[in-house]
């Protein structure tokens, strides 16, 4: 608010005010009651429920008011859209606050990834708040973008919208006291620090929570969230599009311990977010399983707001933002209409505000080097390898020469980001080691695209169900390189040429022809299209893929969390095959045939 | 936490800890639930539920252990006693934190009286925590011992346990936008600002909590806490001396709302404490009237720490403070023991801790200056009035000159702190005007202490009974000038020459002696002796009163009240008689006779 004085005045009634919200009932986060209020409106906040004219009324009699959904923890990457377009999705779905984690972007381009997030929401009907990324890169075992150490961190973390440190991912770097992770957390002062501890447990979980680090969006039982929230987590209720937890939660969520609550979504894709919505979905879903509406819509949004220290929102009254999402009914909790601070900006599903676009910081992000593939065969016993002097990536490059030996090999999960480390015969021809589709044994790459440092990594996945083809993606947690999986190298090849040349993106190679393929100009991540749009060029991707015979329900995400070498078992990144056990790169064959 | 290295490894178990806590159920704030926990505690914080062993343990089973109370809201001065004194007393009743507001001793002291809250806390096994005094003086109708403005407040806004601005009780400098006024509340920046607004509703009620004050502790009524409540104040339910809210307001409470409420004392004297209990009590009767103890313990505890940004305060669990109430059960309540920062320090309702003393700025605020009754007496058409001049205070200071008028005289209505203004003919000897206590009129008057200015002010007042003799004391709202009631001229002087000589205090003067006395040497507010020993000092200073026929409850608490010139009807300070509604200084006698 510009001016205090304003406000009080309005709220007095003795100046004209900008908007009133006539004959609605509205869901008091605050009372824990649904009541009628008038709510008058100025200059973005509500000044009280007693008003009787202004000099725009809008009649909402029959209509129910909430105040707008805060998504308590987002990756926006993972729509693949950028922010306005991201708002353009969820504001009139009543989200009007989401906290990201830049996770991806920063993996990219650091600093300068979260300033272009920063940025880029600074006009967005939404607010966007900023949780530090702390875990970048996820591991010594990649190369990415970009590195970011507490030095680089507390370079933004005095900013207003930067709301602390993000999900701390390196539960070992807490437990075991790294200097690093620690003068992180310590950075992050009086602000919050979340969590991110999959299945963290006893002494573990409790050294974890006693470093300060006070939420979670990790929980998949009700025993883990338990325990979680008895040593004084906030459970952060997660439906993503491959993680939803929502349903097997609900159940914890008492009137006495729901403030310690949120709904987040994590990673929610374009399509998800489309065909089912948002935050809305989650308080849809909730109280149609039993939650008291009235405590479902506080979960939505005062929740994050107390947990966040934003003291403005999260409640219509006095002082707030007038961020109101305008509801049917809290039965279908259908949003027909979207209030962001104290303007119209949505309608019937549709963005009627204006959006601003932000200069993208494009190119430059597919930096792949000359590199020579032979450096990084893997040498054993039951291998010979050759290494092969090129200057760019060429067909060479893809072939792993290889005599006998059993090779590891990842063995995908439907459905799962974690994987099956397999031991596994590979086919061999003319001396060099090939796909063998009739038994599902694929041949895939991880091509550094950061620093053209040359990396390639290389190994072999089962349960693709390529017949034939090739695709590639340039989002490819965490790191973000180029990762792409075929049957033959000519193919792989291509795909990763296509990727590049679209300066990031997916791509489907048939048939040595590009099948199908979305671009991803921004950091190689993210469209510039509309999320339906890139809904329908991620469909048509993964129609394609299936059409060369994979069989994945999304396998572009698969693809994607193959290369992140902290979910076990066996992972690829650039710098080779991850055994996530035993922390460290391991030989693509085995010591014995 | 010194060491976040060495919580982190207390809490894995890799060292032997400090404490545990064995076999009690705990009241977990967070989960919502009562379940068993061993609580192993570490440089003073909990490390955890799952240790063993510990190099001290406490076998607690069969009790209950809470988080440490906290009182939200309170003037340690209207115990009079001094903090660690304070602390002797509240600390074995399970209350671990205090928020104050050290406005009694701000108006005597300025800056240099909350400098002494704040350091002679430092040590005492008691959180306190300080909101600054927003309205010192109270009004601009009297002289106080320092004039706070938001400069002064600059000073110290920074502090660590400086949580906020204190009870706005200006509320007409907040909705008419006071420049000094919302200078305060903008210099709170995202510190609390606390209200303070008696009876305030409709449209001022909206401009002061859009204002941004978001507490009231003054709610009497259900109708107005709700309204209160809805615009989304935190509701402060007070159980003071003269004002008991609880079981008025307890019924609002409900399990959607209930973060909302914090328990408070406010003004809550040495003989309430040691008789019933703090904010313990508060809990045991919200119990015993049916509010669900979980909600009840996260209402004493949980709440305030929320509203306050005290985030490691309220809760039993990892991290947290080990601040605990040892409970016998959640009927009876009885604290057995009270475990602060890890350590024992209240056993049986016995403070176990040492205490240290921190020099009280003693002295030099009994500044009485010589001056001139005469200039004060109040002329009129009915009344003549004659200059005495004299060097100090003496007994002609005392008289009224009076003829015929009618005059403005307090009315005392028992057990409130408003008065009526009543219109009575006053009785006249000798051409001056005397007490009548045949009519119960009896004078009265207020001697400025803080500057020496030989202010007096004089009134009468109707109410008090006595049938001989004078009282006085140094406490009196909100400047703490010295004020006395009496029959007679002479002794109502004895009576303020006693305080004088004490430095501060209560006196009772009877046929011209002294019948019973309290010192209160620090700022004229606080003694240094037990609670214990003070309340009985009040008690005898009452007695000593009722002998003297004064029917009142607490005659001290009532003459204390008469000086505060910001709740009805009629005051006296220093400089006068004032009309609160009319919010000026009115003369004694009325315009016709």
């Amino acid at each position: 608010m510009d001016s205090l004085e304003e406000l009080i005045s309005a709220a007095r009634g003795e100046i004209e005010i900008d908007l009133l919200l006539e004959g609605a009932e509205i869901v008091n986060t605050l009372s824990g009651e649904q009541h009628h209020a008038d709510v008058a409106v100025h200059k973005g906040r509500v000044v009280g429920f007693d008003c009787r004219s202004a000099r725009e009324c809008i009649d909402l009699s029959g209509f129910v008011l909430s105040p707008g959904f805060i998504d308590g923890h987002v990756h926006i990457e993972s729509a693949m859209v950028t922010v306005p377009e991201y708002a353009r999705a969820v504001v009139p779905k009543g989200t009007t606050s989401v906290i990201i984690d830049p996770h991806e972007i920063a993996n990219v381009l650091g600093i300068d990834g979260i300033r272009y997030m920063l940025e880029s929401s600074r006009r967005a009907p939404l607010n966007v708040y900023v949780m530090l990324p702390s875990c970048v890169p996820a591991t010594k075992m990649e190369t990415s973008g970009a590195v970011l150490d507490a030095e680089s961190l507390s370079e933004l973390m005095d900013d207003e919208r930067v709301l602390g440190l993000a999900e701390v991912m390196n539960f070992p770097g807490v437990v075991f006291r790294d200097p690093e992770v620690l003068k992180k957390i310590r950075l992050a002062g009086n602000k919050r620090v979340d969590g991110h501890a999959p299945q963290l447990t006893g002494r573990d979980l409790t050294a974890y929570i006693a470093a300060g680090i006070k939420s979670d969006h990790e929980c998949t039982t009700l025993e883990e969230a338990k325990e979680k929230l008895r040593q004084g987590m906030h459970i952060m209720i997660r439906e993503g599009s491959a993680a939803k937890n929502l349903l097997e939660l609900l159940p914890l969520v008492t009137p006495q311990n729901a403030r310690q609550f949120l709904f987040v979504s994590d990673d929610r894709h374009s399509a998800d977010i489309l065909r089912e919505g948002h935050i809305d979905f989650m308080v849809r879903t909730a109280i149609k399983h039993g939650l008291d509406p009235i405590l479902a819509l506080q979960i939505a949004s005062l929740n994050a707001a107390m947990y966040f220290g934003l003291r403005d929102l999260g409640a219509i009254a006095p002082g707030y933002r007038a961020d109101i999402a305008v509801l049917d009914d809290l039965k279908s909790l259908k949003v027909v209409k979207v209030i962001k601070d104290g303007k119209l900006v949505a309608e019937d599903n549709y963005l009627t505000a204006r959006l601003e676009g932000t200069p993208a910081p494009k190119g430059m992000t597919m930096r792949i080097g000359p590199i020579d593939i032979g450096s990084f065969m893997i040498r054993s016993e039951g291998i010979k390898s050759e290494r092969i002097k090129s200057e760019s990536i060429k067909l060479e490059k893809m072939k792993i020469r290889s005599e006998l030996a059993s090779a590891r090999v990842i063995g995908i999960i439907p459905d799962q980001i974690i994987t099956k480390s397999l031991a596994i015969q590979p086919k061999i021809a003319n001396g060099l080691m090939v796909a063998d589709p009739d038994n599902d044994v694929l041949k895939m790459a991880v091509i550094e695209r950061h620093r053209a440092t040359g990396n390639v990594g290389l190994g072999l996945v089962k349960g693709f169900g390529l017949q034939s083809g090739a695709i590639a993606t340039s989002v490819a947690h965490d790191s973000h390189n180029i990762v792409v999986v075929g049957v033959t190298d000519e193919e792989m090849l291509d795909a990763v040429l296509k990727v590049k040349e679209m300066g990031g993106g997916l791509a489907v190679i048939k048939d040595g022809r590009i099948e199908a393929s979305l671009t991803l100009p921004v950091a190689g991540l993210l469209s510039e299209m509309y999320m339906r749009d890139v809904a329908e060029g991620i469909d048509d991707c993964i129609d394609a893929a299936h059409d060369l015979g994979c069989q994945l329900k999304d396998p572009f995400m698969t693809l994607s969390f193959l290369c992140l070498p902290v979910i076990p078992e066996l992972k690829l990144t650039d710098k080779g095959l991850v055994d996530v056990a035993k922390f460290q790169i391991v030989p693509l064959f085995m010591e014995s045939a």
